[in-house]
C-alpha cells in the first residue's frame, strides 16, 4: 500500500476549509452566554451578507432536508396545492415532503438529465391558479443540472404562490439575486459551498413568505420559523445550537467574504467548465442535457461500464471520493463536485486519475489530454484576468 | 481571488498526516505521569521498529540540527580529527558543528549536484588513520543528491572511526540498514518522512558509538546522550518533552507501520521518479549529476530564469509552496519534495501547474505532456504490481 491522501470530491460533504476546522476547537463554550451570542449573531449577519439579501436568514441544527421541511410545514396549510419541479432525486424530495404534510402536489417532472423549463412552470401556474407554492432545486445535485430560477421567479412573482428554492448546492455555485428575482424562500446547507461539516441548514424568508407563516396551519415543533426568528433577534437559537459548527461557519464566512461571493461562484463555474472540457476531450459524455450545474459535473460512464467501477477505482488508486449516481442513476453516472473549497490543482489531479482509470479498463485515452483541456480553461481565465489588470 | 488551497511541497516541513494533527489535540497531559510514559515508550519502541534497528533510539526536543550537534558533542574529544563529506548546505553544517566544537576537519567536498564517492572516503581514511569519525548526509536536501551510505559504511566499519549519518531526509526515502551497513549514528527529524511538524529530532547509536561516549570530553548539557538513554529506559525524557509532538509522532508511526516502511520508501521513490520523468519530458534539467535523492527533486530553472519566479508563481497561482535553492543555489534551482505524506495526485497537480507556469513565461511546453510522463510511472508501477498479485 502506498500513500493515498483522502480527497473528498463529492457534492457534499465537501472539503473542509482548514480555518473552519481549527475554529471548531473553541467549542468548549456554553450556548447561553454573551460570548456565544456574539458568535451566533455574527454568523447570521455574515450569512445574510454573503447571500446578499435583505430577507431574514435563519439557521437550524439539521441537515438541509430539515430546512426544506421547515419551508413546507411553516408556510402552508393542510390540503393546499403546490407545484413541484422534479428533475431528480432532490425534486422528488420536495414531492415527498409536501405529501407527507398532506399537500396536494402538481408534479412537473423532467427526465433525469434535463431541467424543468420556465414555460412549464408558467403553464402550470395558469392551469392551477390555486397553487400556493412552487418548489424547485436551483441546482439538482443528483443529475448536475441547473434550473433557471431567475426566470421562474419572475413568473411566480406575478401570482399568489410563493417560490421556494432548494439552493443547497446552488448557493456559491450560481448567482442568486434572492430579493431581485423573487426567491421567497431559499434553503441552504453547511456541508456544501460553505466548506464546513454537515449539521446546519439555512433558510431565507421574504415578506411574502412571512405572510404565509401567519395563517399556515401544518403541524411543526422543532422547525418553527416564527419562534426561531424571535430568538435569533436576541442572538439565541430556539434549541441547543451546534456550537462547534457555528464556530466553523463563522470562520468559513470570513473566508468567503475575503474571497468574495462572486469569486467563489466563479471558482465553481471555472472548475466545472474545466471538468466538462476535460471529460469531453476524453470522449466521455456529460449527463446534463440542459444547462449543466457548476456545483457538480455528472458524467456518463463509458458504454457497458458500471460507473461504480470508476468510483471504486478513484478510492482505491487515489484516495479520491467521488459520487456515484443516486437511485436509478446508480451505476450509470459518476459525479465530481466543485462547490466550495476546491481549486484547479484538485481538478488537474482528478482528471489525471480518471485518465489512468479509463486506460486501465479498456477505454483508451492518451495520458494528459484531459488534463490539458482543463489547463487551457485555467490559462484562458487566468491570463485574460491578468491582461485586464495589467 | 479564487480558491487556492495551501499545498506544502517542501522537503520539510512536509504535509501533515491528518491523524497526527488530530492526536495533538490530546496534549492536555502532564509529562511526568504514567499516561505520558506510555505515550513516550510506545513512540520510542515504534521508532525503533520502523527504523529496523537493534540500536538505541533517542528523541530530543529540538530540530534535526540538535541531534547532529549531539552526535558531535557526545562522541568526540577536543582536537580529534573527523572526515566530513560535504556536497551541499547540510554537508557544510557538519563541518560547522565539528569546528564549533574544536574538532579538526578533513573536508571531502563535492561540487553542488554531485555526491562524495565511497572511494574518496576510503582514500581519506587511508590518508588519515587517526580520523575518529566520518560524517555524511544520506540525502543532501539542498541539492537532491543521495550518498552511497551502504558503501561508505562498509569502508568506515573497517576502521576505528564511527560513521555518523544525517538521514534527516534519508529516513523513509531510501533503504537504510542501520545495523547491517555499519551506520553507527543516524540522525532524523520529525518534519520529514514522519509527517509531523518540526520540533523533534531522533538519534540512533550503535555499541561502537556508545563506547565513544564513555571517553568523549566535549562539553554538552542539553543534548546528553547518556542521560537521555538512562531516562528513556524509565519512559522519561531528561527535560520537558514536546508532548503534543510526541502524541503526533505516535499516530504517525502507527500509520507508517500500517503502510510499511518499505512501502513508504517506495512511495517516495516512485513520486521522485515520476517527477524526474515529467520535468525531463518538459525539457528541464535535473540538478543532480549523481544518484538523485528520492526525498526531493532539484530542477534547474530554464536558462536565463530566476527560479524564484517559479516558486512565486506556484504560490500565487496554485497555493503550492515549493523550495527555492539554498545559499548559492538560490535562484538557480527549484525543489519539489516527496518525503512522507505525498501521493501521486500531488504530483499530477504540481506538474500540471508547472506546465502552466512555464508556458506563461515563454518556455513553451505542450499542456499535459509532463503529466503524461508522471502518469506513465504510476501506471507501470501500479499495473505491474497488480499483475504480479493476480
Amino acid at each position: 500500500m502506498h500513500i493515498r491522501k483522502q480527497r473528498l470530491l463529492t457534492p457534499g460533504p465537501t472539503p473542509l476549509y482548514p480555518g473552519a476546522l481549527q475554529a471548531m476547537m473553541a467549542s468548549d463554550i456554553h450556548h447561553r452566554t454573551e460570548d456565544f451570542r456574539r458568535v451566533y449573531q455574527a454568523a447570521l449577519r455574515d450569512l445574510k451578507e454573503v447571500l446578499g439579501t435583505s430577507h431574514d436568514v435563519l439557521v437550524f441544527c439539521s441537515s438541509g432536508t430539515g430546512a426544506m421541511e421547515a419551508a413546507v410545514s411553516n408556510l402552508f396549510s393542510r390540503g393546499e396545492k403546490v407545484i413541484c419541479c422534479s428533475a431528480g432525486k432532490f425534486g422528488e424530495r420536495w414531492v415527498e415532503i409536501a405529501r407527507a404534510f398532506g399537500l396536494e402536489t402538481v408534479v412537473l417532472e423532467a427526465e433525469y438529465g434535463r431541467a424543468v423549463s420556465v414555460e412549464r412552470v408558467a403553464e402550470a401556474l395558469a392551469a392551477h391558479p390555486d397553487a400556493r407554492g412552487v418548489f424547485v432545486q436551483a441546482s439538482e445535485t443528483s443529475t448536475g443540472v441547473a434550473h433557471d430560477v431567475r426566470g421562474m421567479g419572475e413568473v411566480v412573482a406575478r401570482t399568489e404562490a410563493i417560490f421556494v428554492v432548494d439552493a443547497i448546492t446552488g448557493i456559491g455555485t450560481m448567482p442568486l439575486d434572492i430579493d431581485g428575482w423573487g426567491l421567497d424562500v431559499v434553503v441552504g446547507g453547511s456541508q456544501k459551498a460553505f466548506m464546513i461539516p454537515p449539521g446546519l441548514s439555512f433558510i431565507t424568508l421574504s415578506p411574502k413568505a412571512w405572510q404565509r407563516a401567519e395563517t399556515a396551519n401544518l403541524p411543526h415543533y422543532y422547525f418553527d420559523l416564527k419562534k426561531e426568528k424571535k430568538n435569533a433577534e436576541k442572538g439565541e437559537s430556539s434549541w441547543t445550537p451546534s456550537t462547534a459548527l457555528l464556530l466553523a461557519l463563522g470562520a468559513a464566512l470570513n473566508y468567503i467574504k475575503q474571497i468574495g461571493m462572486d469569486k467563489l461562484i466563479e471558482n465553481a463555474q471555472l472548475l466545472a467548465r474545466a471538468t466538462r472540457e476535460a471529460v469531453r476531450e476524453l470522449g466521455l459524455e456529460l449527463f446534463a442535457q440542459d444547462t449543466p450545474a457548476a456545483s457538480v459535473t455528472a458524467v456518463k460512464a463509458p458504454a457497458g461500464w458500471d460507473s461504480g467501477l470508476i468510483v471504486k477505482e478513484f478510492r482505491n488508486r487515489f484516495g479520491a471520493i467521488i459520487a456515484n449516481g443516486q437511485g436509478v442513476m446508480r451505476g450509470k453516472i459518476f459525479r465530481i463536485a466543485h462547490l466550495g473549497y476546491f481549486d484547479f490543482a484538485d481538478i488537474f489531479a482528478i482528471i489525471a486519475g480518471l485518465e489512468i482509470i479509463l486506460n486501465a479498463h479498456g477505454f483508451p485515452v492518451r495520458y494528459g489530454t484531459g488534463v490539458a483541456a482543463a489547463q487551457k480553461v485555467y490559462a484562458e481565465a487566468a491570463f485574460a484576468r491578468e491582461a485586464a489588470l495589467a
